[in-house]
């Protein structure tokens, strides 16, 4: 289907879609971004609207109206995404091809389901469309830095997250032992789940040790906590003062005397005054 | 008005008043703002105190005094201040004006709408004088190089911020789907807020997860929120630093091409090799 | 014992063993390995899982059979590693020996002591089996830079974090005479259980100040605690950079006088002058 | 009396008790400071523990043998520090000579009031014993890089804390108007309170807001707070990071190429080989 209308459409048309669909540069595509990511803020805020009860019982039918013209609207757009990239089904298997895909397919789905059964699994459908607010983050041209920095440190943050993980594991089943059942720690898990809570200094306070012990494990798990916080901190800090350093300093060394560490805008040896 | 009453002024005296009201280098400036500080803290903790049921009872006839007599003197100050700046118009258009302004009008607003049906409107005209606290800011000079440092990570935190609101958005609806009404979570907004509780680790637990699922849910997101401090920290951290290390830079400007910005241990200068 | 059977058994073949078990660059290693790691995961989640009351009932039994399964193969491998090592002595007496000797110890505790009235102790033992999972740690070669960089900061921590207990016992002894007993605030170890919550921005709520002078204390608590946070974090940042920096150490050695540590740009020997 | 005794005792017997109570290097001055350390500890657990009804009804009399024990154990040690000092009225004067007054006056102050109506306040005056506690500080050296970092980062750590009270106050009143009293927001200053609790993401949940708009202003202040805990950890970071690196750099430029930056330990001077 996809080759016959590729087929069908000439080049030039398809060049001149690919450019305001796909590129940010000029003034037509920058308007269609624009005009893209006002539709899905107003979209995600309708289903997220049509959630609160009070609101849905006054304006549910222009909300259920609103939703199908925005998916309509973005059906058109993941058609012509398809029509004018050069390797449709490249575009298609990608990150985004799947979120396009994901955007417009709940509300679809909801009406082959159309069983009372189902409602509640329409439902986890239709909320899967605000992961169409994802495609935000793409146009956006300012993450690199951020997104450099946490792919270095991400290994090390692996480690970290791991260790978290056992820390929280050997604490939790220890305060099972320790605290009754009437303190809320009815089983491993929910102890984990209650380490975690006061690790990462959340502190919900729905499971809370009432016992000595309990209370004194849980002041150090605390104190742990607000240290251990330093360790993605610092991994994070050092990488983004790495990735923000590289851009500083040359890596040409002087000819005259192999003095290294000089800023790029240098022409002169700042040591000797040899020419660079 | 104002240029009638700045025509009567001779210029020798609006400069001598412009001195004392906006320098604070000279004895008299600087004891004005002192003078000006200790009224604006006590005229802010007079409108607090008035919010205390049992103070306003016993001194609210007082409490009522101090604020006219607070709103008078600054009402005196901002006249002043048009007066004897140069350009009164760019003044009462500028940040400090429109804050001068607000810190003096709702008392006045008050009296023009005395109806009892108004009161409550009243009472948030009246706190938007705390506003004239933030003149405080104003009369400190060491905010620089965290204003310089905030100002070059603006748009990395920009990003970060909008990364942050996708991620609460999308949980918030899956966490609504996984919990029941009676949990809390009745709708999507409210989800949200509770999603933003968790990320920032603020944890109240008037909304907290009941189910496995969404205790599972929750921790992950409590993680994440715990890791995921670190990239503004870091951000900021990177920023500082480089604008702590920027005084390092030498203000030495070449003898001979007059360029600037050398290192403190450059020999020659490093765009034309002239030694300095 | 160990020496019997070490006798019996050619040097060869405990080669062989030594090689699969304690090494992890050949893939006879990894394997095993790999094959351990799913192992200490299923028999923690099988420990997690008999704590929950609606599992036990149904599948107590199975659990049961799969904790004894892997109690014996931890047992079987316990036995392998001291009768390939070396030394096997130094080995049971290491860290990890301890770590692999608590893996299996309560299991087997549980059948000697079957009296109902230790039930309690026995599942405290049980539990002490999570600690299996800090074999983990010891497969991932990753956490070195972290480890070096908290071993640099471990003095500071100390400091810091005796500070903090300073803190938080005048602070809870405080709030004790400030605050009544019905607020939570029972006795001056309560207390400062309290202070730690709040300093560490954890905030249960179980303990919280009701007068305004005990709210007023709590606000300060709170603000340093926010800002306080940033010494842990910024001690952590120092030594990582600095780890990571290291890395900028020439790793060559001066032919003259053999000293090491030189920067990568040094041209000449910094301890005797010689050309490197 | 100070100076009476001083006269009788001899310089000689004096230099040696100054030497074993105010000096930590000789093996006798170490161990009375650990022994001190010790007794300072075991002093501050009686308190603690007498707080408890508990342990106060079984133990009260052995509690109070202790504390009057300590008590004349550092009267006598006070009295020991001000005659072997050269000048009593200047370490009397001094932070650790106040401290270690108030650190034995309550318990004094205890006996000269035993009427029942001043009980309270007798507890208050034991509590502050615990200030004995900071004398600890006093013994550790290793606090003299974080103390040099956080002096430096005073004043934009002070401009930071004030801009944390502007927002606190403004938030706190706008929450005032929005929220209802039955929240929780019964008057400013509490709800100032609710806006530190919540921007340092403590979030206690004791006054939470109900009302969608208090919910939404409440989510602004949280992501506030998440953020803005990056500024004194940056401050901090960077602080401590050039406090660090201080240590590293000798000031020394070679006199031959009048080359700076290099390492304390170099001899000669890394870029042109001369000595330095």
């Amino acid at each position: 289907m996809y080759s016959n209308k590729n087929s069908r459409s000439g080049s030039k048309r398809r060049s001149v879609l690919h450019e305001v669909i796909f590129e940010a540069d000029t003034p037509a595509g920058k308007a269609f971004d624009i005009f893209l990511l006002c539709c899905i803020a107003l979209s995600v805020l309708a289903v997220m609207l049509d959630s609160v009860k009070v609101v849905r019982i006054q304006y549910g039918g222009v909300l259920y109206a609103i939703e199908w013209i925005f998916t309509i609207l973005f059906t058109v757009e993941y058609i012509l995404r398809l029509l004018c990239v050069g390797r449709p089904f490249m575009y298609a298997k990608s990150f985004f091809g799947i979120v396009d895909l994901l955007a417009i397919a709940p509300t679809y789905l909801s009406m082959l389901l159309p069983g009372s059964q189902y409602l509640l699994v329409i439902r986890l459908l239709r909320v899967l469309r605000i992961f169409r607010v994802l495609k935000l983050v793409y146009y956006l041209g300012e993450a690199t830095v951020l997104i450099q920095a946490l792919r270095a440190s991400r290994r090390k943050i692996t480690v970290f997250i791991f260790v978290i993980f056992t820390i929280v594991i050997i604490v939790g089943s220890l305060m099972y032992l320790i605290e009754s059942e009437e303190s809320g720690f009815t089983s491993i898990p929910r102890s984990v789940y209650w380490a975690i809570v006061t690790l990462t200094t959340v502190g919900y306070g729905d499971i809370s040790p009432k016992t000595s012990l309990g209370q004194a494990l849980a002041a150090l798990v605390m104190i742990l906590g607000f240290s251990i916080i330093a360790v993605p901190t610092g991994i994070v800090t050092a990488e983004i003062t790495q990735a923000m350093g590289q851009k500083k300093v040359s890596t040409q060394a002087c000819s005259e005397c192999s003095a290294e560490g000089h800023e790029i805008d240098a022409v002169y040896c700042k040591f000797c005054g040899a020419k660079m």
